[in-house]
């Protein structure tokens, strides 16, 4: 009782030192003009070891990380910035981040770093992105379909900012968005106090939570968070005649910044930057790296309005970096910045450490980002909720679960991941369209060599997958070559082939107003591009037309490919080609009557039969690929069920063909041989898809059915 | 100067309240009797919220979450573990963990483990592993081939440990080895004095060090630290006559062990829970939850040997858990149990949110992991050094660096990875080895069902795939029927297919004294394991044979298989068989001699010849491949003249035969074709094996040389 009674009392003392210490260490810390930091602004270095001798396990990431470069950051000495941490904002305070991204590249880099951010963080988000139409076309997406819990986007349009920043010379690699850093505190809504701004080529190993506290270290003059330059580029002793921007000593990095947004406003900020800008061209001709040049001019003259943030918060990784005098050990880590034209190639000590970091999150799976952020308010994204429901609905001992969630299933999208450059808008111009996983990309160059024309191709990826895919890109001199491919990714989720899914995906992305719905086994007549534009323009735009390409396969590993109809005729003779699956399923391409196709020498129409499932090249605006429709089986017959239905004429092409090449039988087709589980579903999928199409079409779709029936019965 | 010396003081005030402080709250957490504590082994409680309403973000994660079940942990208020993290260990010092390990499936699971555990830890950490043979034999190879730095590992025999426990009757899953961590103060060195001990089954999300600083909160008495129980198994109401073993309150979960091994040597721990278990068994027949139930006898016995943790280090997931109490936000979370038989299928609130963080190491490339420790002194693993020296003295701008860099790579090897049954030992037994990646999984049942006999396979995969391809085994009765399938995986490491290295692994594993050195894409005669067998027992076992398999190809992507020699003629004959790449490569098979095959009674001897390639079994200590083929081209070719150097007699089988089934050409071949660079590098590797094999044999190699001259000037 007694002992009890004294616990209490030392636990209430204990907290009351906590908090008297916490106020001291507070001011200590947010006292604008404290020891460390007055050094810092002059000469750097605010070496706080003499604290770390008295508390050697014990000290704050403020205090000993924003030792800079040349102050010894007790190195010698056993301390670790992860031995305390700071405290952490209110729990589930939105945070704000503001990044600039523009083109194919960074579209790519920021989906990196936003994965780390996500790993760690333990806040709502709200990302503000700064892009150009591609960014944003890629990004609206992306996001759209991570449906990530409890993260809020907003798109804001480079292309608008451009006037105020275009009058500044920039001989940075990143051009104009470069600049545009500056002009945010102009252009996010003014309701916006404070936000965190990033590079795109940053990498989290932290909570950004703990970057956001340092908001409160802030004095009351201090407008802008900034990390130490953690190269000699601001010293202007580099190389001979080397004449830097005018900058605090190093200088600070601004791929890491906090904005105080409100005082940015109030102390005028624009002019302000302006004006030094201004000023320091007419000596210098042009910026070597951006904002950075000018944020670093501006601080030359007010060196009040800088927050000096510890180094760790941006461990800059060029080629001559002094980092490694800013941390001790993994611990200390917060953010790495691959701020290296080299990116991962640039060699440093510790550069295989850092790559391990960033490939960690390269090839993480985002789908797992998906968790929500219990503890805080359920903020889910639009549809999330209905999802949920959905599949919440589905009853897992149901023979066809797996069908079913494969079905509801949100694939994320990453549209156009490769550079790409859209044709130029030609009226009879085609797309070839087709999707493909990672056991078909060695077709992709002799496809390129078959089809001269423009593509657009869905791939089923996953993460780690993706960044292979680029790999196998970047050291192919073929594909490298071609910028009129454009290939969207569609990250794996669950154990089925989502093949319309993907069909439809690459299908919306085709911008020529005709497509060639193809399938990745098959090459196409090297002349086809050229004979489908032409066929194009006698027949296609006059009505509602599906072209046939007749199809064929070859069964040999290798064979020569047929130059002309009058070869591939030849070829066929010697039985070294065949009319496509004519031992399997030959109902499948019947109806495109071969043998009138040997002597046809103009379009002629056929009409549709039971399961006919020709390659046609429509209109753009066609039909879409019923997604119901997932793993193997019966996708492309619906789908030329609803063209039919929709009174699309079948014209056949009498110098057009494309053949199939060999290959091992799919995971999907061997599981639909194997599993009459399988074969029950996908049967199910058929009525199903039946009776919509009587619902849709009344009467007129009974024909399907009948046919349907009668095909079945002869099975 | 003023400021700054106020300032300086003032730090050194909040310094000394800080030590102040740390003292105290240093008591108040060790104290063993204290208000937390007593409450927790009375009836749970320990609510420590009163401290919460002082200090709303600022409470030590031990006050914070110690409470316990029924004590709300502040639960309706802004509360967070994460907000302040307890003081880490001395840096740089060694943990020790104590796992016990058997059988297939916990050795799989304890490489998720280990992987969350390197994932966030900061300190070289020493593995202490009870194993049975099967996990010695698994996790001795992948730690090997792992290299991850400051690791040290060390296993200790499960057998010799049943009879200290055999006695003990158990009806748990775990079987015995669930009782041996009773015994784990007998056998563990006696120089260990503190190990952390864990179930397979838990996924850490935190620094497994602030679990090790634990330790240092224990008083002089406790002996184990153990988080409360999150089920009402030991309230026994969960059923009509349900009669748990004692326990104080709801229990301890043993799926998280802070063993003071030294203190528990002393207590005389090994007479105290036997003597516990034997009074107990009396009356209770046997244990339900294994070392479980007697952990808990003794410590309701003895309640003072107990220090019990945070419910957060022990986050129990099983079907009607309680656990949901024990945390408020992700932040919360240090150590997931799956300690329920459904594991990753158990439902609960936040089943998806832990599923998540599991599948994140369960995919999680594990080579990401071998980053260095820097910050603490150097501890490569043997091998890693001379390794990174190798790799460093290569060329990154010599066109075959490729090449190079993927000779060098060691590759993380998974032996049986699936459950196993060893062939039972027969003299003339025989095991197909072959290997694949993931685009030929599909080929895996066919196999089966032509192969009844053992096989060995090594499969290239990303740790991602090896759940996939675990999905694929489990859902096909084909595959999950067949236990005499040795699965190892290889997990992939750079652009080439080391397929050499590959098929080396499988035929390691080979476990009968012949085998069958195969390719994936073939499926053997069905009569070929007994026909094999036969012919062993003929003429196998009297000399140095290489016996050939006949090799085949249909260019069908469907047909039916012969079923003898004579339908296979047939087939022959009517052009819908060929034999193997006639058309592309016949020297590869043409000393084969088909046509005196077709006739052949009796096995009949040929001559090799340049670049000659056939199918062939031999006994299993033939020569390995030479691992320096990477990629496309020549790996069997280098083999068959490594066994014709080693005078191998080649002996065709006149009833043998195997035939290769159609796919697409795979990436390696599709590269080899398109890149010169390719060409010569592959050149290159030629010229060196056949520099070493004269090295090795002498003028005897001459004729290699000479037939690789002659054919290349043919070509």
């Amino acid at each position: 009782m007694l002992l009890r009674g004294r616990l209490r009392a030392m636990g209430a003392v204990a907290l009351l030192l906590l908090l008297l210490l916490l106020l001291v260490v507070g001011f200590f810390l947010s006292g604008r003009d404290t020891e460390c930091e007055r050094r810092e602004l002059g000469r750097r270095g605010g070496d706080p070891c003499d604290l770390c001798l008295l508390t050697p396990r014990v000290l704050s990431d403020g205090l000993r990380a924003a030792a800079t470069l040349d102050g010894d950051p007790c190195g010698s000495r056993n301390l670790s910035a992860s031995s305390l941490q700071p405290l952490l904002p209110p729990k589930c305070e939105l945070l704000h981040v503001a990044i600039v991204c523009a083109g194919y590249n960074s579209s790519r880099d920021i989906i990196t770093l936003v994965k780390s951010v996500l790993f760690y963080r333990k806040n709502p988000l709200h990302l503000h992105l700064v892009t150009d139409a591609v960014a944003r076309n890629i990004l609206e997406t992306l996001f759209r379909t991570w449906m990530v819990p409890a993260v809020a986007v907003s798109f804001y349009d480079a292309e608008a900012l451009k006037p105020l920043i275009s009058w500044v010379p920039n001989k940075h690699y990143s051009g104009l968005y470069g600049l545009m850093k500056l002009v945010l505190p102009s252009i996010l809504p003014l309701s916006l106090a404070r936000v965190i701004v990033l590079d795109t080529d940053v990498t989290f190993s932290s909570d950004i939570a703990e970057l956001w506290t340092l908001f409160a270290r802030f004095s009351d003059k201090q407008v802008v968070g900034l990390v130490e330059n953690q190269s000699d580029w601001y010293l202007g002793n580099l190389w001979k005649n080397h004449r830097p921007w005018p900058a605090l000593g190093r200088g600070f990095n601004t791929g890491v910044i906090l904005m105080r947004l409100d005082r940015l406003r109030q102390t005028g900020w624009e002019e302000m930057w302006k004006l030094m800008a201004r000023r320091e061209l007419l000596t210098l001709m042009a910026t070597s790296l951006a904002d950075q040049d000018i944020f670093n001019a501006v601080i030359k003259e007010h060196p009040e309005l800088v927050h000096p943030l510890p180094c760790v918060w941006n461990v800059q990784l060029s080629d001559h970096t002094l980092a490694e005098r800013c941390y001790l050990e993994a611990a200390d880590l917060k953010v790495i910045h691959w701020n290296s034209p080299k990116k991962l190639q640039v060699k440093n000590k510790h550069a295989e450490f850092f790559r391990n970091l960033h490939l960690t999150f390269l090839g993480y799976d985002g789908k797992l980002l998906r968790r929500e952020l219990f503890g805080c308010p359920n903020q889910l994204p639009p549809g999330a909720e209905q999802l949920q429901q959905a599949l919440a609905q589905l009853d897992e001992e149901e023979p066809c679960f797996e069908f079913r969630q494969q079905q509801l299933t949100v694939h994320r999208v990453h549209l156009t991941f490769l550079a790409h450059e859209p044709p130029p808008p030609r009226a009879h111009d085609v797309t070839l369209v087709a999707q493909l996983s990672m056991d078909r990309l060695q077709m992709l160059e002799a496809l390129c060599r078959h089809w001269p024309g423009p593509m657009s191709l869905a791939l089923y990826l996953t993460d780690a997958e993706a960044q292979q895919f680029l790999h196998f890109v970047e050291t192919s001199p073929v594909l490298s070559a071609r910028k009129d491919v454009a290939y969207h990714v569609v990250y794996r989720e669950g154990p089925l082939y989502p093949i319309n899914q993907l069909r439809n995906v690459a299908l919306a992305q085709a911008l020529t107003p005709y497509v060639f719905l193809s399938d990745i086994d098959f090459l196409p007549a090297y002349s086809l591009y050229d004979s489908l534009r032409a066929s194009i323009e006698q027949l296609g735009s006059r009505r509602k037309a599906a072209l046939v390409v007749p199809a064929f396969e070859t069964l040999q590993y290798r064979f020569s490919f047929p130059n002309s109809k009058a070869e591939l005729l030849t070829l066929l003779d010697a039985g070294s080609l065949h009319t496509f699956r004519y031992h399997e399923w030959p109902q499948g391409h019947m109806p495109t009557d071969y043998p009138r196709w040997r002597e046809a020498q103009a379009p002629y129409r056929v009409q549709w039969s039971a399961d006919y499932e020709p390659y046609v090249v429509v209109s753009r605006d066609c039909p879409r690929y019923d997604p119901r429709f997932v793993g193997f089986g019966w996708n492309k017959v619906a789908h030329i069920i609803e063209l039919d239905a929709q009174d699309y004429e079948l014209l056949v092409l009498p110098e057009a063909f494309s053949i199939h090449l060999p290959h091992a039988p799919s995971l999907d087709i061997s599981r639909f041989r194997s599993s009459p589980t399988y074969r029950d579903c996908l049967q199910a999928l058929k009525e199903e898809f039946h009776q919509d199409l009587s619902r849709r079409y009344g009467s007129a779709a009974l024909k399907y059915l009948t046919a349907l029936q009668q095909s079945q019965s002869r099975a």
